[in-house]
């Protein structure tokens, strides 16, 4: 399946310059959607998951159905002020702008393996920090699966140690 | 499956005076989390629902697996300058604060049968909005379906003309 056929690029948002992949036309088709996740589902239960985690708010839309694939829980991991219980939080730079991201400090179990999904890779300043709230949670990333990878944004050499699985590389 | 064992309330958050009800144990469960999309999805499925709606953030985690569960598309809804393309812009009142939600235009053919998914009804601010943004965008709202309902806030009252689901009631 085409999945690309699925995605559209806006260019010049959020700000000039930007070539925004636009992942709405993928989700409101049901057999791309569906075949999309599935493909994600191989990738994390390939890595043996315990849990999957996913970074507000696109990471929600692939990491949920990714997690119920596998019969396995979601941990979201959210902006600021967004969970009530103790939380771990991580200060990171976008491809433009900055942000914090936290995670429940009690979460994730000791040496459970994750697996994160996101919507896309661009630079890796999300996912950076998503790695370091699920590490200093305890967890162990197993993997990172995403449906876009914007390969000339080099995110992918941040995380040498790290798989990482694109569905689809622009 | 007693669904509330999942959910914790924690008060005071994120201000005094509320008691917020945390999903994430839930979502953390995968037995829980896949009975609670399920009971969603049947309500959905008896709507005859074209599409599923789910306003940003929480009402993806719930209403991408009911989509997919009905093989059927999902479209967001999302805070202000995160659809790039042409949007239809709500602003609508919270149980605590002010916010705007955004559509985009051509995502909803006309006279589609749109269920709405989402965490919780309090006030009905975001609910309302969402409808609103559905309606503007010539979609016909048939059901909108929660996982909790604060019914002392008496959000249900605002939507009469609607069939409302909701899983588990405070």
């Amino acid at each position: 399946m085409k999945l690309k056929e699925y995605i559209k690029t806006v260019p010049n948002f959020p700000k000039d310059g930007i070539m925004f992949k636009d992942i709405t036309p993928l989700i409101a088709d049901a057999r791309a959607f569906t075949y999309a996740t599935k493909q994600l589902s191989d990738f994390a239960r390939e890595k043996d998951a315990d849990v999957i985690v996913g970074p507000d708010a696109r990471g929600f839309i692939f990491g949920t159905p990714v997690a119920l694939n596998l019969n396995i829980g979601f941990i979201p991991v959210r902006k600021p002020g967004k969970l009530p219980r103790e939380t771990i939080t991580e200060a990171y730079d976008l491809e433009y702008g900055h942000a914090e991201l936290s995670i429940h400090k009690d979460d994730i179990k000791t040496g459970q393996r994750v697996v994160i999904i996101d919507d896309l890779l661009a630079t890796g300043g999300t996912i950076e920090a998503t790695i370091k709230l699920v590490e200093k949670a305890g967890g162990n990333v197993v993997g990172i699966g995403f449906l876009i990878e914007l390969a000339e944004l080099k995110g992918r050499h941040r995380f040498k140690d790290y798989p990482i699985h694109s569905l689809l590389v622009y």
